[in-house]
């Protein structure tokens, strides 16, 4: 099978440099693209890039010319890791031109025909699509986002405990530095300390989850409903974003029960055939004080969302700690997931990779 | 007025160390005798401590001899420092012998007879000691206890809005590293990472504010009635633990009337006037991003409590931020405090300042 | 006495704000003045500080509103926390204006009549002075720099050696984040990671020391004649440079001669009397593991140098550490303490405080 | 091929964890045996183990019985993670008894029929396996030391240079909490902070390079003739020495000559065909701000030291910058390189892989 080409917007930010790091040697995918900031066109990826990961970027896209916002791009699948602003125009504007765009940035995420896609959770809504193509008069390009990087641990949590009526969230999340991009956090702002506030992480998490735990159908996603409540803070972590939930469900499941439930979650077909999909997209670790992010962020490849210290809360029904890599898992490696999902449902023309 | 000689429980590790600096320049007390371990005894304090705090220790006190955990005390007013298991025989032990002993450990925090005090809170609750030494048969002696460094923060807070009915408080805490003393948490450990348990803290604040915002009669103390639930995170920050907050009111506070409220707040007489009283008990910062550890942790001499963001909680009605330095308001700074008090109420013999 | 006037040109900066909070309470000087960007002219100070020190600005300076870059200014002492590209002209344009600027910024350091002046170290180079404002017709004005902030432990440490002869010195920094100003270094760049490079510092240590160590005649300065090399890295700490130094001397001093060196070390009258002079510009620490960044920068208010594992070089004679604040000695309080000489030497017109 | 049983000694410490995650899918090495304290012995390692590393012990190893240091090991070769104590006595013990013993302990390092072999630097060395079996009157057995974790990038970087007549080497480490073990460095003695003291490695650094650098003959090794002089420091990082070093030579090589000599240099066969050998021993980094620690420890899997900055030195002619992975290519890396040589050597006997 000939790999198909992608094109990677915001490809010099740290979650474009996500992008080009996963795609190192993906079985379906080539880099043949990256579009950066007219400040960096036309110069060599390699040599513009401040490589904020470990390394240095792939030798064959360090090659690559950057290209500008608005150039011409011919790759028929697009990753976005475009900011909100430059998002709101360009990504219809490709799809519209028939690119499929898998888009991290949060523009278009709550559209009514935009899927807010992670597959272990809503493999259905990819449906949305075509109310997409009909609606925008689209034939080949769709649009097809992610949620917030926050959010995605949350939604992998509850997604398995759907079905004993989860009435209330409540949400206190511990960020780590990377999810606010380069330069992003001043490290005179961190540096042994705590930042209790993330601007807009908290909206984001108190309405992204209702969309994408609800139901497709003709008339589109029916939201889930529930009471969601979120806090975000930022410490002085690298990668892995950490969020300390508490539950309130109509049923009353045991603790054995959630545990069982979580562990012996699996995606519906075809997603664990995915080249991306990690082993486990859940795991519950036994240990008291795990999840940590610096020893677990990596499980299945940061795939992985980690689970632990499930308990009784006293005011809300059940605590617990989710653990997500907010750049692999909650961002780049999504994307990637997702793109791989449209590929195999047959959503970018003339590339149905078998599994 | 002569100073009041006074000993130091474990005056070795990180809270003893606390002890001793803030004490130095203290108008009412003088630094007369530490006590630490038995491989200490006998050796000048500065020689064997290892002294984790800013500069060296105060020469006066670097200059004492050591003595060992069993050795006489001389000193009318003791401070405790100790971990749990010595606390749990040797602080009665010198309170029977005379002593009033004003400590940090948790060994007899939930005793029926023992003061959970902290003086902006319940200075009522000094009535206890009247109790305390008709039960014991204790004349001069006395056994004062402060709170769980992490349950400081959340009391204070909660204090100014009794009034509303305080019917759940939900918590999730990023605590400093210096609340494990030391050598405490491991730097492999806490780099680069979050450890969401602290062991025993939970349970603490979710028991010991029903203690401190109990009422006292004839009878002992009330305990107030709440449901409290508690997540302990330690985060990589020297100082200061940040506890976000969600509560429930039986009344339907503003947010304008809580500010104010927490705004207008004061400690009762004679509390105000005690050397170690900051200016403020509680100060509430509108900035969207505050209380931060680092910034803010210092506030009134690192003994006032730090408020923000206060905003609606879609699930509990209520939520914001507290922020208390854990070994100065969270241990040494309330236990002296609380020893201020007992001195101007008389309750030091031989010792009553007037303010 | 009544205070003298000083604006602050940068003052919205990290070393500006060093300024505004050193200056708080200062016996001589009193902040009338705040000079910043043209985006933060015309607000209030208080309101547009992005503040990173502890805790809030100072009440009567956060009051204040702030000027532009080329607004007029009517305080008598200009204390400049500018960049460098601003100050090569504005800073002389204010005194040939007539005002007294003492500058932390390198744009003039190294000019033939600028003294680069460390009280404890060249004091007699005051005299400069005459000759600046005979050479540039000012006649109350002048222009005074402070150094490299990781030129001051170097300079502070050898000053009292000089008379053994030293012949060339190695240094490798070990730099905090904070002289990198505000925003400065990402987090992402510093978490978990050691920068070996700081742009311009090495040039700066391997020049300013030869000035600041010359002689000062009819002539202007001669240099000192010795051979310097450095090497500059940025570490994760918030305050505090600290210098690895091998120095061969001429001479063959003991390590105890040294030592005794340094630590009967004074600065010429009337520096150890000025306001911000520390009690001892040195200290010598006797621990193995000593000094630290984390716990010696604040010895004698962040104005002393601290020394320390003196011990025999087997390439160069002697090696040892020292540590200075460096946005305290290493920066705006070295611009006060200079300032205040220059007051007591009669540089500033119409205020000459006795000692 | 069947792999060749493998003890780890030390296996549940930090190093040890290291020997353990490094060996899983190891082509032609098996943990069989993991030896601990008497504390952990006769418990699954799985249980007792408190890993230190990202994610979990590999199931098989944690599926392993922890056996007590005086247990029986049966396997034919040992890797020892041994603090210096117990090996002292240990090591010779095993290797009297048969077994090939690799070592990263310091106890028989400098012993002179003990081998302190880095492949790429000295694979000649190998040879005094024999003198130490006739010395010692050991048939099969034999006890091979890695060099300390911050001698290892120095003696890399100096190996390819030792034709230009290395004179004097001026070394500044800034050294990962985890070179410290576990629990190792306290948290509050290295958060916001910078320890300018590890005990120990400063003599290390000065003497170890001397026999690894020297050459054998029949009268064992002849050392090498250089001056070294070090400065340990220990910084907030998590893995990854970096070393400042500045290097005379007796030649006058340009530096592009220097650079292009590190970037040829290969070992000697068969070191490069080995399994655990890095495709380059050393890579010199262009950019004037690498290595840095985080960024670049894991070049080469970690087995590659990383060079940057290399420029004049005004005191000693060059200088510039090397770092290598202290758990990895500093510990166990290197000793699973020295088994593996001498695998195919022909040291173990029965064993020997083709490449």
């Amino acid at each position: 099978m000939k790999k198909l080409n992608v094109a990677i917007l915001g490809a010099t930010g740290a979650v474009g440099q996500r992008f080009v790091q996963l795609l190192e040697g993906h079985p379906w995918f080539t880099v043949a693209e990256v579009i950066g900031s007219s400040r960096s066109a036309g110069k060599p990826y390699g040599e513009i890039v401040n490589w904020v990961l470990a390394g240095a970027p792939p030798a064959d896209v360090a090659g690559l010319t950057v290209k500008g916002l608005h150039d011409d791009i011919h790759s028929p699948l697009v990753f976005s890791a475009l900011p909100k602003e430059p998002a709101i125009e360009r990504e219809p504007e490709l799809a519209s031109a028939g690119h499929v765009v898998c888009t991290n940035a949060s523009a278009h995420r709550m559209a009514s025909d935009v899927p807010l896609l992670l597959p272990e959770v809503n493999v259905a809504h990819i449906g949305l699509i075509d109310v997409q193509r009909q609606e925008r008069g689209w034939s080949t390009g769709a649009l097809v986002a992610n949620s917030n990087c926050t959010t995605m641990p949350v939604v992998m949590a509850l997604r398995p405990l759907v079905g004993y009526g989860i009435e209330a969230v409540h949400m206190v999340s511990e960020q780590a530095i990377s999810g606010a991009g380069y330069p992003g956090v001043a490290s005179l702002d961190i540096t042994d300390n705590v930042v209790p506030y993330v601007s807009g992480d908290e909206h984001k998490m108190e309405t992204e989850p209702l969309k994408m735990l609800g139901e497709l159908d003709e008339n589109g996603i029916t939201f889930a409903e529930m009471k969601l409540g979120a806090t975000c803070t930022r410490v002085p972590v690298i990668d892995g974003h950490l969020v300390n939930m508490s539950v309130s469900f109509a049923a009353e499941p045991s603790i054995a029960e959630i545990i069982a439930t979580w562990q012996t979650f699996q995606a519906e077909d075809p997603v664990p055939l995915l080249p991306s999909a990690p082993a486990h997209p859940l795991v519950y670790l036994p240990q008291i004080d795990r999840p940590q992010p610096r020893r677990d962020r990596m499980i299945g490849g940061g795939m992985t969302t980690v689970l632990g210290r499930l308990r009784e809360c006293p005011i809300m029904g059940y605590k617990f700690a989710a653990l997500s890599h907010n750049t692999i898992r909650g961002a780049a490696g999504c994307s990637i997931l997702n793109a791989e999902l449209l590929a195999v449902c047959g959503y970018i023309e003339g590339f149905k990779p078998t599994l």
